[in-house]
């Protein structure tokens, strides 16, 4: 990690650039395989799985079988830890239900809104070295609390035809259970278009490799809705001379072991701090399994020390996906956040606590997006709909006032529409 | 308008099926214009407006002389009418406001989450022969009232470099005077890289022709958010033999009015019913302005006669952006909807109260997105930041789920964060 101190404006602004995305032209081989897709259905899947996987599926479905396999394999007290996350992720997004609010914007004139849940949504939980089971319960939780009638998930099998069994523990533990063993950018053609097997969604949630990411881009061209644009995850800590050295460089390290294009970015007000935390890190850094990974991104990251009075503005320019606040300032700094994904606040909070189980959600704007975007939550899966229903006294109220604004616009028929509703009553 | 009398489910599917929109190919157009505006900014903008709108504008912000003379324009009728307006959209969309919440998901472990207005944000009001300043009310007052500190907004001049009082009017009423003269794509890609005048925005709202909508999507390509995609407006009417064909009738032509390619849908229980109706629409059209524009847009329609039971599924089927319910069992119908943009309901709701006055928000999802997307709302201008806090007790009860969660997923410094925060309190 390289160290600035006291940057300029203007030499922080280069800082905290995020690396350039490897832009690939990924649109013709998205395109090759939707079409495929969409022409020959689960056929397609299978030839892809054989193609990608190497693993021939004659079945895409995960049978009850494979249901009742997983359990038996997942030790208790990872199912006791599955437990309590999914009670707390339970909590958190069970208070995000909005109550319907009759509004009487004028007497006789009633509006309300309702939340329902989207009919049909598709999870995507991508294959790879970590069975990311976590994140079956960060969409399948919201989706089932939101109402949503039908959840399909899909995941990519490994060599065997398997699919991780903490993953399928969790999905049946939650109440999914159409899981189709389909990965990569044919997933998400899968749920776009439909197949034997599988429902067309109308909405498609999920982190995925710059392939899924690609094909999930392609699939909002064609109006189906997407959680959110992805990028690399990402950390900011601000710390001084009073936070916890260890912790912080933990902190920092576990972002970095999630890839080698994770940021990560220290700021502190100490110059000493800075150092007990290097000294932390290269301490730490031995006994990681994924080492490797985390020391390339580390490369990409970096550590500013900077004037107290600098940190709200440069949480804001940078919008952190997770953002550590680890000071005596910790209370006036949340009030000046307008940018960020979610926030960590104090000595005790580390970043995987929100990753895995204090209830909120992990599936967060990266690369500057919450800067317009919110994680997913409840939220992601409903849609409101809006009502009014106007009484006779209603009309009389608020007719002249369309009349008028109609007319402003030139369009008659709406004005009618009014007016003859007025005569009826006079 | 073609009646359909008890069509059979695969024949409703295809008389429901929206018109194939024209996919011109307007990328090369659009990715062109978004080039030269990304170069030349203000330069390109003016050379633009030269170009597609034969008008010269020196300056393209709206100075302060040019309210005043829009103040003056603008009748105390209309002033009255607009107030009332703004009055009813703001109680309605204030109640949308969600208070913070704490919530304690185990002893020590607290979440919460907090929605932040969306720091920069563009308005785009169409030119054209209907002067939009309901438009202005509907994505302006939210965008005040979430609290977006820099609010921009984008409308083309005519050919006198003018634009419509009404529009600039209302703008200044609720509080929003950063107005620039541009239109079409080039107002868009102002927003979205910025110019010497006109500010980057993060997300961009509004309606469009075509290239418009063309910009607004290859913006999203770029990292700006957008409202929602658009399409053609379109209204859905469920009738039975005690509706009131006049009323009806008047709503249809109210949308038809709208654009060429408006679709309007009348669903009825009553043969008779919908006779009357086609009688009523003949009389009322001909005292229409825009007779020709709905005349076009009733051909792209349909009557639809139907059994009871069926007018639930055709509501979902075909997602509605509108939704009119005025038969006796309107308040059966509304729990069995879960696609539609706004609703309304009864005898004395014509579209045309959303349209302008009554609260609710006329900016909604067309083409059948409200099958995944709600309309613009509050929540459209503001995103939630997560929170948590963990103390000493706290960390001590969740510290074994986490660390048993990361092993399981094979992350080691997830672990090791919280491991290290457990030894520091034994």
């Amino acid at each position: 990690m390289r160290t600035y101190l006291y940057p300029t404006s203007a030499e922080l602004l280069e800082i905290l650039k995020r690396p350039e995305k490897d832009s690939d032209n990924l649109e013709n081989l998205v395109k090759e395989i939707f079409d495929d897709v969409k022409l020959n259905g689960d056929e397609a899947l299978r030839a892809y799985s054989l193609k990608f996987d190497c693993v021939d599926l004659p079945i895409l479905k995960v049978t009850e079988e494979e249901f009742n396999d997983a359990k038996s394999m997942v030790s208790a007290d990872l199912k006791g830890a599955i437990q309590i996350a999914k009670n707390n992720i339970i909590k958190f997004h069970e208070a995000q239900k909005e109550a319907v609010k009759f509004i009487e914007t004028m007497p006789g004139v009633t509006c309300w809104r309702k939340s329902v849940g989207i009919e049909k949504v598709g999870l995507y939980i991508p294959g790879g070295t970590a069975p990311l089971f976590s994140t079956v319960l960060m969409l399948g939780i919201p989706a089932v609390l939101a109402g949503c009638k039908r959840i399909v998930l899909c995941t990519p099998a490994d060599k065997n035809g398997k699919i991780n069994p903490a993953i399928l523990y969790t999905a049946q533990l939650i109440g999914i259970t159409d899981i189709y063993k389909v990965g990569g950018i044919q997933a998400i053609a899968a749920m776009t278009y439909g197949t034997e097997s599988i429902l067309k969604v109308y909405k498609i949630f999920g982190p995925g490799n710059q392939y899924v990411t690609a094909a999930k881009q392609f699939a909002q061209q064609l109006g189906i809705a997407i959680d959110m644009p992805a990028g690399p995850s990402e950390l900011m800590v601000v710390s001084d001379e009073y936070s916890n050295a260890a912790f912080v460089a933990s902190d920092l390290l576990s972002q970095a072991e999630h890839g080698e294009d994770s940021q990560v970015i220290l700021i502190s007000t100490s110059k000493v701090f800075v150092q007990d935390v290097e000294r932390e890190l290269v301490k730490q850094l031995d006994f990681l399994p994924r080492k490797e990974i985390a020391l390339i991104a580390l490369v990409n990251s970096a550590v500013i020390v900077v004037q107290q009075v600098e940190i709200i503005s440069i949480i804001n320019e940078y919008g952190p996906e997770h953002l550590i606040l680890t000071t005596q300032f910790d209370e006036e700094i949340i009030e000046g956040v307008i940018n960020a994904g979610s926030v960590f606040i104090g000595k005790y909070t580390p970043e995987s606590a929100g990753d895995y189980a204090s209830g909120t959600n992990h599936t967060l704007p990266t690369n500057g997006y919450s800067k317009q975007y919110s994680g997913v939550s409840l939220d992601s899966f409903v849609k409101k709909i809006t009502y009014q229903k106007i009484s006779k006294e209603g009309i009389k109220n608020i007719g002249k006032t369309i009349e008028i604004m109609a007319e402003a616009e030139g369009l008659q028929a709406h004005k009618n529409a009014v007016t003859l509703r007025l005569n009826s009553l006079s």
